[in-house]
């Protein structure tokens, strides 16, 4: 079925939308609009507002720059997390999947992406002026640099390290090796050969 | 990356609503979130008002029960249409399938659903007694059932050739056979039994 005609412009509208999405296409997009029109007026005016809410009522965190409800997030207001250790992540999904472990009593600093000249980002478009703002005023005895391991996460780590490398800190990065479940063979020969060189005393 | 706690209510509202839909699971509701609030704000709210819409401003046509941004559809004040040729359809994807082969010049009638014991949808829960208002006020030629080939489509057809089989017209169903560019071998046997039936004088 091809879609030349629709019966409704607001039909197609909605179709347009939802096949604007990544990984959506045109019948999907149908076949989803169709199941919102089966569904009551009520119900699907809730799922309109939360997308008009996700704009016009988030807010991103003053100090951290998380996503958040209120203007300081509830991990900055949580005065029993360690405020001088400082993990700087790319964006709101690595906070999540870090706090996940729950392994990290620290804060976070949300950059916002990283730095890609391919895709025009540059170190202005990223919220490093704050963090070295933060680092500036004292109090920070640590900055966790949890970029990814990609050719950008590298470039803004060593961006970073060159702006907070003078201050009187720790800068560390995530140990780097292989992964918990995953076999020797199967693994990448540059991840291998980092686990060999930074390998540790063995623990029972 | 499990879900247990996100930073935002807001953030979760909106996971949540796109994680409703059929075959979007929370990890790809999540994925779609993020790529709404890395847009621009209006956008969003364009995106988020048409949804809204579907079900404030979209009409269904008094006469067929196509969907429609007007009272009466197109193809119904269209008045180049046949309107003494009915073709009675499950719903609007079936309209559009039929419209997009511009090979019928008829009007349609929408029912809205099909006669389902199982899933508790009965004649009184579709548009059968308007098509047979239609019907009884005279000046139809002719009747065509659209409906699926499953069960259900059968029963309904089976229903709507009990309800308007007493009055003076011509009722129809789409010709049943093997697909173009299908393979013999892979046709059922139910399917190329009838078009074995109901074979036609070969035309060149």
């Amino acid at each position: 079925m091809s879609f030349t005609e629709f019966p409704s412009r607001i039909l197609e509208n909605a179709v347009n939308e939802f096949a604007s999405l990544p990984g959506i296409g045109r019948k999907t997009a149908f076949r989803l609009v169709m199941n919102l029109l089966r569904r009551d007026a009520g119900e699907v005016k809730k799922f309109g507002e939360s997308l008009i809410q996700l704009h016009e009522e988030i807010h991103y965190c003053k100090i951290c720059n998380n996503i958040s409800d209120t203007e300081i997030c509830s991990i900055c207001s949580d005065n029993k997390r360690d405020s001088s250790v400082i993990c700087v992540v790319e964006d709101i999904q690595d906070v999540m999947a870090i706090e996940n472990t729950r392994q990290f009593r620290g804060v976070y600093h949300v950059l916002g992406g990283i730095i890609s000249p391919v895709d025009g980002v540059g170190p202005s478009d990223l919220k490093i002026e704050n963090l070295e703002g933060k680092v500036r005023n004292g109090g920070i005895k640590e900055v966790i640099l949890a970029l990814s391991t990609t050719l950008e996460g590298d470039t803004t780590n060593y961006y970073l390290y060159k702006k907070l490398g003078s201050y009187d800190l720790l800068i560390t990065t995530l140990a780097r090796g292989v992964a918990i479940g995953d076999e020797l063979e199967y693994t990448d020969e540059i991840t291998l050969g980092r686990a060999i060189n930074n390998r540790n005393p063995y623990q029972q």
